[in-house]
Formats: C-alpha cells, sequence, structure tokens
C-alpha cells in the first residue's frame, strides 16, 4: 500500500526480480508527470518490467481508470503481479505477449508508457498513435541512442504535437568510511508528445 | 487552473518575473514527490520564489490542506501571489518576511521545503526540525556546494532519518538549422528526510 497521494514509491518498496528492470523513482516520478493523468483514465504501461510505472499510474487515474500492463517477459509478467498484489492496486490487467500484437484489444488510451522496447520502438509508437485519443500522451522511457533516434524521425512524421525532450541524469548519495560520496546512474532521455 | 492530478505543470505556464527563480518542472516533480503529500496536510515553503512549488504541493494536499508560502522578496511574494490567481488554487498563504521569524507562526507542519535560502540555510533547517511533526518530511533544493555541506551538517544532528540526497541533472532538447541538440541545465542537488 502506498499512502500518499504523491507519486514517488522508493525503489526498495518494489519486489524486485533478476534481469527485471525497474523504472528508478526520480526517473518514474517524472514519466508519470509527463503522462499528466486524472482520475479515470485508460493507459498502456508498454514494456512494464516490474509494473513501478504501471502501479503509480493506477493510483494516479484511481477506480475508475484502468491500466494494461504489457510485457513479453514472463519474468517481468509475474513481478508485476507481484507488486500488484503487493500494493493492493486491482485496476491493473496484466497482458503477456508482443506489445505490436497486444496494443490492439483494448480500448483507446489517455495514456501510452512505451520502456525497454528494443528494436520495435518505432513500430510500437506508430501502434500507438492509432490507439491514443486525441490529445493523449505518449511518453517514452529509453536509454538507448538509438531508440532516442528512431523515435524523433517516426514522431515527427505522425499526428504529434508538444514534442519533448528530456535527458535525466542522476546521483545518489553513499556513505564511504570518511564521508558522503555521488555515486552516477545512466542518463536516462524521456520523450513525450500529446496527439493532435 | 491545472486539470491533471499529477504534479509537472509546464515551467511556460507560470508567470515569471525577473530575477525570481522558478523551480522548473522535472526538478520541482521530484522535489514533490520527496515531500510525500496526501490530502489535509500542512505544509511550507520557504524561499517559494515564483510560487510553483506552492501551488503543485497546494494542489496535491486539496482545500483541507494549507500552504504557507515564504519569501524575504517582495517580488517573489508578488509573483506568487499571480501565480496563486492564475492557477485559482486558495488554500495557500502567502507570507512577506525573513523566514527565521515567519516560520515560528503557523501550525505544525507535514512537509517543509526549503530552497534558495542563502546563507540561512542551516539555521532554518535547525528551526524547521522544531515544527515538522513526527514523521514529517524536509525536502531541500540547492545548487550551492556549501547549501549542501551545511545541510549534512546539521541534517545528521537533528532528529532525521531516511537521508537521502540526489543530484538532479537536466538536458532538454532544442531544435537547431540542422537537426536537434540536448541543452544541459545546472546540477540541482534534493535532500529529503523523515523527523523521527
Amino acid at each position: 500500500m502506498w499512502k500518499f497521494k504523491t507519486p514517488g514509491i522508493p525503489d526498495e518498496e518494489f519486489k524486485r526480480a533478476e534481469k527485471v528492470p525497474i523504472t528508478k523513482e526520480e526517473v518514474r516520478v517524472i514519466q508519470i508527470s509527463k503522462a499528466r493523468l486524472k482520475p479515470g483514465q485508460i493507459v498502456y504501461d508498454i514494456g512494464c518490467g516490474s509494473g513501478s510505472v504501471s502501479i503509480e499510474a493506477a493510483l494516479q487515474i484511481e477506480s475508475l481508470g484502468k491500466v494494461f500492463a504489457i510485457d513479453y517477459d514472463k519474468n517481468a509478467i509475474e513481478l508485476t503481479k507481484k507488486n500488484i498484489e503487493k500494493f493492493d492496486v486491482p485496476n491493473i490487467s496484466v497482458i503477456y505477449g508482443n506489445a505490436k500484437e497486444k496494443i490492439l484489444d483494448p480500448e483507446e488510451a489517455d495514456a501510452i508508457f512505451i520502456g525497454g522496447t528494443g528494436r520495435d520502438t518505432k513500430e510500437i509508437v506508430e501502434l500507438s498513435e492509432n490507439k491514443l485519443k486525441v490529445g493523449g500522451r505518449i511518453v517514452i522511457g529509453t536509454i538507448l541512442i538509438e531508440t532516442l533516434y528512431s523515435v524523433l524521425q517516426v514522431l515527427d512524421k505522425l499526428q504529434f504535437e508538444s514534442i519533448d525532450i528530456t535527458q535525466v541524469t542522476i546521483s545518489k548519495s553513499r556513505k564511504t568510511s570518511t564521508g558522503t560520496m555521488m555515486l552516477a546512474r545512466n542518463p536516462v532521455t524521456i520523450i513525450s508528445a500529446t496527439k493532435i
């Protein structure tokens, strides 16, 4: 259970599994903010990983809204289910399979998160454009230069406006025997835009 | 008016004034998330500047909660008032004066934001400890090495736990005549902790 209204559940509160990535707290709250959520909305989380973005989105859209969490990795699906149970957030449907097929089924979305889709990101962005309502938001998180480049190419050609690219680099403190050092994390790039 | 539940009002939505700083969107949402807000809470925003943190906090704590926005710069006070009017958020009291005195008046706080307090930060952190409820959160944003150092020194001595230091470096895209470049912003360090 997360008893606060603000997003930003600490990373250590989530159950973890080997080789299943988690969108870290600070990057996650920026992604959630870029989606501009409100109660009752429909959200997809493509490449849901540990389910952290799905859970934070589900809390924002409340019980009248619905999150569709999709992943092609069975470990991610299992982990997302465990985290849904842990945080007691019932308004998430977990869908196992290829996002390029599974994205076709749910009702139209108010917001679509895309993360960790590897080489298919361009196609998934194109499919997302079809599934987004007018005014809907797309939020893509990537660590790959190739994904950033291909997303930029495709976003310009599709019906999107207010394209924003934000690169986020986080460092966190760690106590050493003699003081406090900052430990750098890898930069993450968040691309967001509005469907017109 | 901000019609979404998620924090992260775009910077360009706020009224601005010369020499009055604004906590930028991405840093602001991380600060708001570190405060762990919920409806009905009491929040102080010390060094409120443009009022952007006060307004986002006020939206999270809803009409049953209250934000006390303090600044010693008259331009900041005027600008905060203008932004409160623009976003139609009535649950903020704007207080002009020295935070070291003005912090003594309001009821005990669930969360205290400290930003832009210059040389007085150490004293204001000590006063904040007195004004925070047990379990309350302190969130300090700084660009100064000296402030970071002195806050760390004082937090260790006071009744705080779960001390987190997060340095955030944001780059934003800009179109050039030949492509898209990333423009770096200065790193901001966010220190947060829980009063025990």
